[in-house]
């Protein structure tokens, strides 16, 4: 008999904000869409006592998520020296929708989506996972197109190091709707709703050595 | 005699990097303009020994960024327990531009500029930087909108935490440009090129209770 997999994370001391609680969600289709939307991450992690955060490509497989770097980057290099008991992380991935323009200064805002992950994050070793998470992280930013390319070579893999971090302790926080005026400021003449923002794709610009025929893949935006 | 400001600021251990340093610039100009095109950047700070790392709004006033929420949101709630010392924070901006497509999945990247200021935080109590800090982050993302609404009254004010970092220890990474493939590769028949990416604004889309007669203000994304 297989385990029903929960429908949502459990919240924890960490992942329960201490305000606007009705922002937070635990749900685990959220969790994930909120995730698979982007492919840039910043990840946080401890140096010295003190924090650093750098932004980073990932992709979500499962319940795991990934992340890859040169060997000799700080914090692939730091989990590394973590091989027993991981290296503390912070992974938070967040998406802008839209500028929330309200009459008071004070309820301005911004509508978004963000996912903050905890957890412990360990070096990937077992070579048939490293190779399943590369091509996710690629095909994380374009769907397809790491069967589109050449693959890692061995020389080329000795150089990658690969970080995994399993995603259970999780909360998505999300706004959205139009501005929250005080009811005394309603007839103020200040304009107020909201601009939509999201990413924009222009048109795939060849590199200038790209050999002729080679049309433009059916995975790359419109633009 | 006013000293001068000096056109970079100086590398330190944790703002060199440990591989790709031709990408790393610490020019003051560089570094302002990174930060000055974003307005939602992610705050790191160290709890219980573990990272975290959330996303906020920011802005830039000279040499010093401000960043506000409410007193009982926790890196704010934080940053009032250290106000001898500091919290010990770093805050990055990452502006993606574009996805850099190789003809080997080894060499996929993403065109980026990111800042990484390190610092110590300390909250804001003069009434005056609190009111320019609070205009600075409204106006930060949208030019002139401070002075076209209703400025913070006392209360929420009161219910309203500033945080500065000053900038001192920062970096600036950037890549552009096209794929770097190896020559063995330039014969595969896969497409290489680049994908460019910007955040794009909608037309704005007014409350449903904006009083009539108000038109779109100028310094809105024409949409």
């Amino acid at each position: 008999m297989s385990t029903t997999t929960p429908a949502a994370y459990r919240p924890t001391d960490r992942t329960v904000p201490t305000r606007s609680r009705e922002r937070a969600t635990y749900d685990r289709e959220a969790v994930h869409s909120v995730l698979d939307a982007g492919y840039v991450c910043h990840l946080g992690f401890v140096r010295d006592g003190r924090p650093v955060v750098l932004p980073t490509l990932y992709a979500r497989v499962g319940e795991q998520l990934y992340v890859h770097g040169s060997t000799g980057s700080r914090p692939l290099r730091t989990t590394g020296r973590h091989e027993d008991t991981g290296l503390p992380v912070c992974l938070t991935v967040t998406h802008v929708d839209g500028l929330v323009l309200a009459r008071s200064a004070f309820h301005h805002s911004i509508n978004y989506r963000s996912a903050v992950v905890h957890g412990d994050a360990y070096p990937v070793t077992d070579p048939g996972e490293r190779t399943r998470a590369l091509d996710a992280i690629v095909d994380h930013v374009l769907p397809g197109r790491s069967a589109d390319s050449r693959r890692a070579n061995a020389k080329e893999l000795a150089k990658t190091a690969v970080i995994r971090l399993a995603i259970e302790e999780v909360s998505v926080k999300a706004r959205t709707g139009g501005p929250n005026d005080e009811p005394e400021d309603l007839e103020l003449p200040y304009w107020t709703g909201v601009v939509p923002v999201a990413p924009a794709y222009g048109a795939p610009v060849p590199a200038d050595d790209l050999a002729p025929g080679i049309e433009t893949p059916g995975y790359l935006p419109a633009g």
